[in-house]
């Protein structure tokens, strides 16, 4: 089974860029401890006014591990009070 | 001057797969050769009812040389009548 990505593209309204980046933080420690973790990239718009200031682009080694690490209690936890964001599993198609 | 990211989510009704694909298909080969241009990645949800069927992931030499590709009549003709679309360009700021 090949390994799947995350892309979570984040609406960050101007004054909240801080508190937003250290939700970011706390939840990708708890990620990086979850079996089937590969890497992530935080991604930070350059340009202005973007609708989504933050992206972030994971990979799992599978879409079951990714939905265990986030099905745990410590994960709603985490992530409660987040800004408006919309995660989904991803696979590429072309290159 | 570091290389630049490209994310690109498209919100995709369904029965507008295939022709916004197509569309996608023609506006990557008309970046391919653009000056500048590194890589893309297509990447689609496997997350049923994503918000993003699709998200594009590219990148580039630099911010001036996504522009001058986007800047052109033709760059403007193969976009004409895009499904909805929220480019911007990123920076990694979190590994």
């Amino acid at each position: 089974m090949s390994s799947v990505i995350l892309i979570n593209p984040f609406e960050v309204l101007s004054g909240q860029e801080e508190q937003a980046l250290e939700q970011w933080e706390r939840v990708a420690e708890y990620m990086r401890r979850q079996p089937g973790y590969i890497s992530t990239r935080l991604h930070r718009a350059i340009t202005p006014e973007p609708k989504f200031l933050f992206v972030n682009v994971a990979e799992w080694d599978s879409e079951e591990a990714f939905f265990q690490a986030t099905g745990t209690l410590e994960f709603q936890e985490l992530t409660r009070d987040a800004v408006p964001h919309y995660p989904a599993l991803y696979e590429v198609i072309r290159r």
